[in-house]
């Protein structure tokens, strides 16, 4: 690795996110609040460590190998995380530091797992911020990382890869740098449109801001202790759409906005991803009739939930945890799922369950017909036979995890549906599990070792595994 | 398909099961029991389907394709438990038709799950033929089938195939149909060695040639409420031992007989199960020893129940359900392994875990260094990309169904540890789960529609998915 360019790099990031702490120090001032000296203090915190870093660390070399471009992505989540966290240790309103960390990770891996049991008591600066985790780290660090890097395309590539290193390059993928400022821009646009439109809804204007930055994420902070319950209908529908519109790949908005509707149709992700939601939608709705005894409640709830749950987001407008046994289960089976490749959504993705199920089925037939030969096709391009190798292994690989993040939180005594769900939960980077993990519930109750572990999952989810578990592997030290 | 072929064969099978079921008749005879007339009549209806089978349907087709040799193994299986099944509902026994068919089906197929509340009614001829169709179904309609076919051994290659879709052909695979005569005798004489040893222990004649025969076939039907946990501790350590000797390669002990110490040494499958086994014991000893407050205590229930789960026999020596959180989730990931492939176990098999480790063990590699190639061993023998593929693909089949029978039995009320436990249970062919299907409890309680589901799951576990989902597809019955 080479270790000099790799932390000069992860420094620019933290010189980054100690401009982006002006926004929430920002809000401190409106709101003419005590936390004001936290973001000071962390800004000045995240400066001076990203300072140091991009000063001592000065390289020459040009080119970036994929596991240095691993490394930056892995090392660049951890920095911003453990500076994110100062401003709630700070302010005194998480005063642990490893809950402080949990929650960062959460808010910047996009998961809205929280571990407050009140999340009312908080600064609008704070809540703020937590949201504003979710926007940043749901455009990708891709994108925060070309931010900041020199104009070295050939580098840029090498990260693109290292954080996707499933068959599908196109997670956020600028062919130019010209396209991702226009992803950019797409993903500006829809955040204002939908605080817009909550502000329509009779939402006020900091909520409306705070729920946008969390839905375009799709992380799932909000500032309510019953999340998105308490709104109005209308808001309710408001953020269940753009809940699925921004589990849609932006490549989508951008084939568009260029006109390439053709390209668009050609998407079996995108049939899939709202043929499932659909789907859902409706089984749900039917089983949870007879609890809310209306068909525009249960169709609102049953569409919010799985909306909520498929694009991993995690805000919730009821219990879930309550509902028949059905219910739930079709709600767990929707957090394997995850939005589509190249959203902001986490989880496994739906082009990866979209070329899993052709292979089952592919499989079957050449059990019947040994000679017959059926291919993979992702949105109009075949799939080649290492691309469908690449995603076997991925999702054998992501299995695993789930079962040792499980393992390693069981010896907490929360019986295994907590257990189990909360290890999905984190590991998709969703946010609420069920039992003690419910919707209406918190993370709180968790040891500092689980807490860690369970932060752990959540950037292995976020970041799509390999570059976290290669940090672990002594190889990636060594010079050579 | 060759419909004519296909159902001949399956009457032989159906005819063999009828001369089976004089064994239990016997037995009934020695303890002048009622239950005779039901072997009797149950005989009877076998042999005369069996009969009409083969008389009406004959073929002169000397070859067979796959898809034929798998449609005999799936309906050779649903034919033999839907005749198996008679023998409980005729002695009244089990009165209900689905019950018995749920009973049959979890014998058959090895698994153990039952339906009844007190075993211990019973009638000794039952309580045989329960025991008797795991020791049939242990060693696999394979041989089942060889012994009925006429002298065509690219008959038998074909339906060899048809079991083994995955890439290990060694199941049983005897080359000439000579090895698979020694594998039935050291099947037949391990069962023998394990009736004495348990007869020194103390155990009744009885008692001990049926847990012999469940253990065998690495079921776990036995004739106590409380299963093995009454007996005395020399024999639950012989019936731990015997699991672990029955979740072996049976290649390994031809392998021992034809004195090729080498290949044995080579198999790294036999290396991780007896190391996963190991690790096991150890670490859910230690969690339990609070519990028990005797090392001795400790290790042997560790050891017993370790052995039951990985092997999928699914006997108890201890309410493990009421064990603390970690060793239950132990267990429940142990229940993921299974045996060894071409032993009497179920489940993923220990070789496919082992090819899935190395491959994700590469894949790691190759995001650090490219350009290394690294390959994945199996017992001595390098699995080409083809394996890989294959293995991985079943594992994605694998786990779909695992959720889909999990979704389909989750309208019953029982919670998700419940149903989520008794759809992995009974796919893996283990028999007891968590909570309401934990090992003191039964099946019983759930619905017609979801034994049905299970009992269709145990069949696809045990016939490692393929043949039973071809069953469903339509092109499986047309002509060409």
């Amino acid at each position: 690795m080479k270790t000099k360019l790799v932390f000069h790099t992860v420094g620019r990031v933290l010189l980054l996110e100690a401009a982006l702490m002006l926004l929430p120090l920002i809000v401190s001032i409106i709101y003419a609040e005590g936390c004001l000296t936290a973001f000071i203090i962390s800004a000045a915190c995240a400066a001076i460590a990203g300072g140091l870093l991009t000063t001592l660390c000065r390289s020459d070399s040009k080119s970036l190998y994929t596991r240095d471009g691993l490394a930056i992505v892995a090392l660049s989540w951890i920095g911003i995380s453990l500076f994110g966290a100062l401003p709630f240790v700070i302010s005194g309103q998480i005063p642990s530091f490893v809950d402080a960390f949990f929650e960062t990770v959460s808010g910047f891996t996009t998961t809205g797992a929280s571990i407050l049991k009140d999340v009312e008591t908080l600064s609008h600066g704070i809540l703020f911020w937590r949201s504003f985790t979710h926007w940043v780290g749901g455009m990708g660090v891709l994108v925060f990382i070309m931010a900041v890097m020199e104009k070295t395309p050939e580098r840029s590539v090498n990260i693109l890869r290292a954080e996707m290193p499933g068959h599908n390059v196109d997670k956020l993928t600028p062919r130019a740098s010209g396209t991702a400022k226009i992803l950019y821009y797409i993903y500006l646009a829809m955040t204002l449109l939908e605080t817009l439109l909550l502000l329509c809804g009779g939402m006020p204007l900091f909520d409306s801001i705070v729920h946008a930055l969390g839905t375009a994420g799709t992380g799932g902070f909000g500032v309510k202790a019953d999340s998105i319950a308490s709104y109005s209908c209308f808001c309710q529908w408001v953020i269940t759409v753009f809940m699925l519109l921004f589990g849609v790949s932006f490549n989508m908005y951008y084939l568009l906005l260029i006109k390439k509707w053709r390209e668009v149709l050609k998407s079996n992700e995108l049939k899939y991803y709202f043929g499932i939601s659909l789907a859902a939608i409706i089984i749900i709705a039917v089983i949870i009739f007879p609890v809310y005894e209306s068909v525009s409640d249960a169709l609102r709830l049953s569409a919010f939930q799985v909306s909520s749950i498929l694009t991993t987001t995690g805000y919730a407008t009821a219990d879930f945890d309550k509902w028949p046994q059905l219910a739930k289960a079709v709600l767990l089976l929707l957090m394997f799922f995850g939005g589509c490749m190249g959203s902001t959504a986490g989880g496994l993705k739906m082009s990866r369950v979209v070329v899993l199920m052709q292979i089952a089925r592919n499989d079957l037939r050449r059990a019947l017909r040994p000679r017959e030969v059926s291919s993979v096709i992702l949105n109009g391009r075949r799939v080649d036979a290492q691309g469908e190798k690449q995603i076997l292994s991925y999702f054998a690989l992501y299995i695993a995890i789930i079962g040792t993040v499980f393992l390693l939180i069981s010896f907490e005594p929360f019986g295994m549906e907590t257990n189990f769900s909360a290890a999905v939960s984190c590991f998709n980077n969703i946010g609420p599990g069920f039992g003690l993990v419910g919707p209406s519930a918190s993370f709180t109750d968790y040891s500092v070792f689980s807490k860690l572990v369970l932060s752990f999952a959540m950037l292995l989810g976020r970041l799509e595994i390999y570059p976290i578990l290669l940090l672990l592997s002594p190889q990636i030290w060594s010079k050579r």
